[in-house]
């Protein structure tokens, strides 16, 4: 039991598809970690894939994130279906930090086996969140999980990056933390897909949903996406207006409505075409960020080549220009392993 | 005359070696400009380099050292000897700004034939100075100048790269404007081969001569080589200890003496073989710098290749992995053209 078993890629992947939890984490740890065998985890779940509707939670701290996703994850599994949760917040109680005084607690979901919980908080790994984070994906959407949920802190470039990878966005406020108008300014309401009013039992609340459902009226909206009007698949099925839903998770008030705004918006994506849209963008995004990764990393053997020294006493004897030996050492580097394996290097069996 | 001629690269290098001033101009125009025919004028110009001896002039503002670099034009001129300077120092009489109020001016130089002045204040072209510094140094050497003198101000990590560039590192101080413990401080003694105490017509400047030679005389140096004892050839001839040169160069007072150290300097480079070791140095920064700029710059190109939306729809369908797809990407970008000319790219004839 405690001992290290062998570990055959194809049978890693195998259990943690049965939804096996100590193979889903061993697989998440060798992605995020950049092991040798990175590359063939990574081939062997492609095929399974693209299944998950991912769902990014997002908002300023104290909004009630993580008390969100917690309540999400408690109507979700009612519904018997597979939820993965990625806390990205390294303020998150699900970032191994201490758990909050809230009612609904994770401690309940923490020995469930169809949750799968894992902190990707910032670890200064390789090309950090934009780098880890679509990878740990990939293996909770091939574990089978239903929903992933991706809970961040709606600040910094990081965020900004997970949050491109779901499916669907939602947006937390919470009255008296800031209106529609700094709402408006912020520019959550260009990202938001839902719009979560949270704590709606405290003073300011319907006025926080009026201001937010004013300025949405006045957008001519389309989704987040970038498009001609003309030929758009969307335009058919009409376009997305983001609901404004109310919540008290903390009492699992409103809960319900998110889910069923949740699923208004996966039908929506399918219908208009939308979401194949959007898994381009994701996918675009994470080859950006592995190949950015791999040039940084060879950029980083340039200097203190082993090469260079013999190089550069052709260039002194005249016999080459620096130019055509830099070629030379460029060449040199491309067959170096860089920090994320190459395809040439052998792996382990 | 004022018409362009047909800029065939074979012949700018045969007018320029003639020491014809236009030809050696447009040259560096082409070097430090990464215009299409770099890599055919870098060619073209190795056979011919290796030949001057370059002589870096530092220390910080204020010391002289325009100055300086203006009498020890005016000596190697008088000796018959052709002369190149890089004016490194934005603030540099030779950097385009106004003449400075010293009795010694360039402008007796400018007309002079045997005397190519270039600046190379700090245009944010590609990697810097540390990339076009020694471009423009090579153009200079093989238009035939006996000494290639660089100005640079003693600050910074780009001026540190350009004195490594130099086979002869001349540090300028001034009295009063810091005595040789603060030289110490700041390392320059580590960087110095020759040592001068300008304006020594100042009070202060007997004590400031002490402090250095003292300071030096602690010092187990063997130039700025770090080298193990053994089979050193400079053993056999010695140690370079720094002589340390009075002048008052804007009256000229001391520059034959310094003329005298930088040939004694010159011969100790030859017979101890430490010209050779400084030179490849010189030519491993030099390749470094082409290749880290040339890897940086098709790391730009990551971002928004055309290749990426195809390769994205392959992962999205699961026929291929995010790394696979990364590996695909930068084999696109490898072939793609870089801003440093690439080889296979053809130039103008």
């Amino acid at each position: 039991m405690g001992g290290r078993r062998t570990e055959n890629t194809g049978d890693l992947v195998d259990r943690a598809r049965r939804g096996e939890h100590r193979a889903v984490a061993r697989l998440i740890s060798l992605v995020e970690g950049a092991s040798p065998q990175l590359r063939e985890v990574a081939a062997a779940l492609a095929p399974y894939t693209g299944r998950a509707q991912v769902v990014g939670i997002t908002g300023s701290p104290g909004v009630g994130k993580s008390t969100t996703t917690s309540a999400l994850v408690g109507v979700l599994r009612a519904e018997g279906r597979r939820v993965g949760v990625l806390a990205v917040d390294p303020s998150s109680p699900f970032s191994g930090g201490a758990l909050l005084g809230d009612r609904v607690r994770m401690g309940e979901h923490a020995t469930d086996e169809g949750v799968f919980i894992r902190s990707m908080a910032t670890r200064g790994h390789l090309g950090g969140l934009a780098w880890s984070t679509p990878q740990a994906l990939r293996v909770l959407d091939a574990a089978g999980c239903d929903v992933v949920l991706i809970e961040t802190v709606g600040v910094g470039q990081s965020e900004v990056d997970v949050v491109a990878l779901a499916d669907t966005t939602i947006v937390l406020l919470a009255p008296g933390m800031g209106d529609g108008v700094q709402a408006a300014k912020a520019g959550i309401l260009e990202v938001a897909d839902i719009l979560v009013v949270n704590k709606a039992d405290r003073d300011g609340a319907a006025q926080t949903v009026r201001d937010l459902t004013y300025m949405l009226s006045l957008g001519d909206r389309s989704g987040r996406s970038e498009r001609p009007a003309g030929a758009d698949p969307a335009a058919a099925v009409g376009l997305w207006v983001p609901p404004v839903v109310k919540t008290v998770a903390a009492r699992l008030e409103g809960v319900d409505g998110l889910v069923s705004a949740i699923e208004a918006h996966r039908d929506w994506l399918d219908r208009s075409g939308e979401r194949g849209a959007r898994r381009r963008r994701r996918a675009e995004a994470e080859i950006e960020a592995i190949g950015m990764e791999q040039v940084r990393s060879r950029f980083s053997h340039v200097r203190g080549s082993a090469a260079l020294p013999a190089l550069a006493t052709r260039v002194v004897d005249g016999e080459l220009d620096p130019y055509r030996a830099a070629d030379e050492l460029l060449a040199t580097l491309a067959a170096a392993p860089s920090v994320i394996p190459d395809p040439a290097r052998p792996t382990r069996r």
